[in-house]
């Protein structure tokens, strides 16, 4: 595993988008998006889904200067068209633009269509909390999932996150899919031959199983709560594609892979409430008190609230470079503007 | 089992709430609450809760007259106090709000604190629904799941409801707790001698169960998909409890159950953004009809939507009156201003 320095790998990514015909303005935001999702440990949505990212460009599948516009809009609500431009730096102008709206009206939400993959999906939530706002925002994608009752996919694991604001910086932020286990967990577990903990979707047959070669083949991973998340998912499908007057998971299964999805942004501004901001932030620092302090059932292994994990991964990427793997590196050097590694 | 006519359960209820000191506006409404509850099929947060709550507004649990008070307001965004009133009533007056609030500014959301268990949530999302708004809420309440990494009760189930409307009135409702199953359905489970099908929580020793016993006996059920559910509930009562200026869930631990508890109430009207409402409803009716024809893993049972069976069971309780077991309308009818039945 390599550390690579956070402005290092934010340079060689804004190079290579360049390379790849994206404009200043998007080429820097987009670049400073899979670098916070590098260097904030979740690799799989940053630097290892880069190469793709770009040969989404090169395909023409993602127009890498597109900006949404906006469709219509009523005051605290706004619909924009995506425009099938890069999915982060849409999703980071969504969320803007709905903290914005949330500290004119209380709360703000915008329904984005026509978007691609926004990769990383807590970066939103992120951005809304250092905003001040509460964030909360959904996608519907490609389907992944069983609904309950059947074996194949068809509907998308839907991602959720919530963020709550902390003055200190250190939000509290859930970047939950709604399936048990990612498609990318699950070719990790099968390269390494392993089978699961717990069940992870289906067979072509219908079982329940946990090996994830049965269920990659199946393509229907099991949502969270089996009925439960399947239902969620779904909602979230209803909600996003209508308010974006966008297309629904079972239109993006024709398309490549999440493309011109649907998703909605929402933020709340609870400042305006007036409530002391001392105050305020003492009832989320005695709910995270309460749970730090329970007892682990493994002893030596304390309980961590959303978000946790990403702060300690960051301090550590800022201290000594955010790990990458050696061969991922070399793949994204070797793309057009990543130079070979030569500079 | 009795089929009981709605509006003798309504009137039934009705006179009971008068007879407990609870004045005409929320007897009338609470009453209408506890009768769609039960003629929808969800007679456990109906009919069968009833006797229960009568008990809590005796008791001094609930005060029966009380209605929310606005503690601060920012356009679309507005805090109530909810006095500790009524559960049912003062859910319904925060969604009804926050469907005005919607009205005017497309999204409105009202924070509630300080209120009483909401009994059966979908009623809140059919309520934003009717109204032709999406209707999105979550409580937080009395600890009854594991965080993940523990086996004690620390998190609410903190039910979730979203609704999205149809013209034709046939909207789509989830409403779902976070557990695996409910408290009430591991009791079932426990008297009938059953096992859960899936896991459902923690032993007393920290092992995953599927014993109803073992689970009622530690307190500590499972969240739906482990640790996704658990980071879900608690950013349910984060956002809850720091929206309303209310009480978190380890607060509302050391109350009589499900007691001075928070809520959020979301609503967005799509209708101001001014797509034509039969283009609008036909993304909704794609995705059902991408759902209803999959092909079931058991023939002969096919999938269905959340909120149909619920319409399903609403017409036949409007039909041939709604399903109430002997005991439970018995002791129903043996409340003060129940009237023993003799009418």
């Amino acid at each position: 595993m390599l550390r690579v320095p956070c402005s290092k790998l934010h340079d060689t990514f804004e190079a290579i988008l360049r390379a790849a015909g994206m404009g200043a303005a998007n080429a820097t935001l987009c670049a400073a998006l899979f670098t916070d999702a590098t260097s904030d440990g979740v690799p799989s949505h940053g630097v290892n889904r880069f190469p793709a990212f770009v040969k989404s460009i090169l395909s023409g599948q993602v127009s890498p200067d597109a900006t949404p516009t906006l469709a219509s809009g009523f005051a605290a609500l706004e619909r924009y068209h995506g425009n099938s431009g890069p999915g982060p730096t849409n999703a980071h102008f969504a969320m803007a633009r709905a903290c914005t709206l949330a500290g004119q009206f209380g709360i703000g939400c915008v329904a984005l269509g026509f978007t691609n993959h926004w990769m990383r999906a807590g970066n939103y939530g992120w951005q809304a909390a250092e905003r001040g706002c509460i964030g909360i925002c959904f996608t519907n994608g490609t389907p992944v999932m069983a609904p309950q009752g059947a074996h194949v996919a068809k509907l998308g694991n839907n991602p959720l996150v919530i963020a709550v604001p902390r003055p200190d910086g250190r939000h509290v932020v859930l970047d939950t899919a709604l399936s048990q286990y990612s498609w990318g967990r699950l070719k990790i577990l099968r390269a390494a031959g392993k089978q699961a903990d717990l069940p992870a979707g289906y067979t072509q047959e219908g079982a329940l199983s946990n090996d994830p070669d049965a269920v990659l083949r199946s393509g229907a991973t099991l949502p969270i709560g089996h009925w439960k998340g399947a239902g969620i998912a779904l909602l979230f499908d209803l909600v996003a594609a209508s308010l974006a007057n966008g297309l629904a998971s079972w239109q993006v299964a024709r398309e490549p892979f999440d493309h011109l999805i649907s998703q909605t942004f929402i933020a709340l501004d609870p400042r305006p409430l007036g409530s002391d901001p001392e105050a305020a932030d003492a009832i989320v620092a005695g709910i995270l008190a309460d749970l730090h302090g329970t007892p682990p059932t493994r002893p030596g292994e304390p309980l961590l609230h959303p978000g946790e994990r990403t702060l300690a991964a960051r301090e550590e990427s800022l201290r000594l470079g955010a790990p990458v793997e050696e061969a991922i590196w070399a793949q994204v050097l070797a793309l057009p503007g990543g130079n070979g590694g030569a500079d």
